[in-house]
């Protein structure tokens, strides 16, 4: 069984419940696609209105945590759910912190927007935001599109995508380091595309955990601090 | 009720298990105070065998995580605990992401570490590394002890205690910057130095997460994103 399916409950009421909760964190995860974009665009076009734009969905983005976080524990109280339906409840409870992380990150890149967009300098550093921004979004989408759909494959895909984004973070630093040596009057600039570049690399790790989760709410397995080699290894003998 | 007991349990059995959470929580803590305290020595003293012995510490740590929050699911499907019970075991699941958390912090100060002890020059930059780290170990203790006692007061302690932190950091960062532009030729160095004192500072935003998961077990009351005088106020109209 690649995929899970939510209808298969005697009680209507209850497919209902797990299905909102679903809905929910797909909700908010299209909103701090949102935020992580408007960052981003912050970023490359200086644009203040943007980058504020992103600093206020902060508190709608908390709001959600918050809500969805007493559904779950409302859901574990009055339904009191077993196998499948109890993994469910809880990576939904894991997944909504990891997106309210990605919104935090969001705001601290478009903090640096704003911070950068007092220099009158050239953009150093601007070509290695955009390539490593560009991928990071893709990760997170295809980790929320791997929950909403259940989807193994899909998964494992964004596990192996974060190991290539973590190696683009290095080479990205060491530029920067290059830089800061070769100008030091960039310190201060670079350093800012530093924290920005440190930001989009946290939140590869979080759409990582989201992948995480999808796994263990369809197999059972908890995949944390396992390579993925042996996550495959292990999903394979269980086919 | 400032604090909360777990002897009420109709079912023996169930007492135990919940001990057994707890126990397990602390233990895990002491194991990641013990890095971050290696981890804060190995830069200090700049010894090898230190900061090797945190990193590989953090098989155990993880480890850790994963059988509790196996043993965390296997309660919910058993027990289907309702109230404070629900909430203990949520907040448990909750608090050892935390920990593990500042196990590779940890991990991430010791290899900076070993890559500091390679330079020849003076440790520019240690003064504040040690004052931060300091206060960081002092609010993960407090944080612990919060949870280990339920205790509310202490927990609020450790939440104000992290906006000191915050300001301290976003100090030792100025220093940092301006030490970099003195001396170009530090700039590798300094960095090495900021990613310490950046890790430090997020191990105390992990200290304050499980302060306030403390909070939510005791009062029931979701203290993310709220102010701390607003917490107090709610806190009070409560008694």
């Amino acid at each position: 069984m690649e995929n899970m399916h939510l209808d298969q409950h005697i009680s209507k009421q209850f497919n209902t419940d797990l299905e909102k909760l679903r809905t929910a964190v797909l909700e908010m995860g299209g909103l701090v696609e949102g935020q992580l974009a408007d960052a981003v665009k912050a970023i490359e076009t200086g644009s203040m209105r943007l980058a504020e734009k992103v600093q206020e969905t902060e508190d709608e983005v908390n709001q959600y945590e918050v809500n969805i976080d007493a559904q779950c524990t409302e859901v574990l109280a009055r339904r009191q759910p077993a196998a499948s339906d109890l993994r469910l409840v809880l990576i939904v409870s894991k997944a909504i912190r990891d997106l309210e992380r990605v919104g935090d990150e969001s705001s601290k890149i478009a903090r640096m927007a704003i911070e950068l967009s007092d220099e009158e300098t050239d953009p150093d550093g601007f070509v290695e935001l955009r390539h490593m921004s560009s991928n990071v979004q893709k990760m997170l989408n295809a980790a929320l599109d791997a929950f909403a759909r259940f989807d193994v494959p899909a998964a494992l895909k964004v596990m192996r995508e974060d190991k290539h984004v973590d190696r683009e973070y290095k080479s990205a630093i060491r530029e920067m380091v290059t830089m800061m040596m070769e100008d030091p009057r960039s310190i201060s600039r670079v350093l800012n595309v530093i924290w920005s570049l440190r930001a989009l690399e946290r939140i590869g790790d979080h759409a990582r955990n989201i992948a995480e989760h999808v796994i263990y709410l369809v197999r059972g397995t908890d995949v944390r601090h396992i390579s993925i080699k042996e996550i495959e290894k292990q999903l394979d003998q269980d086919q």
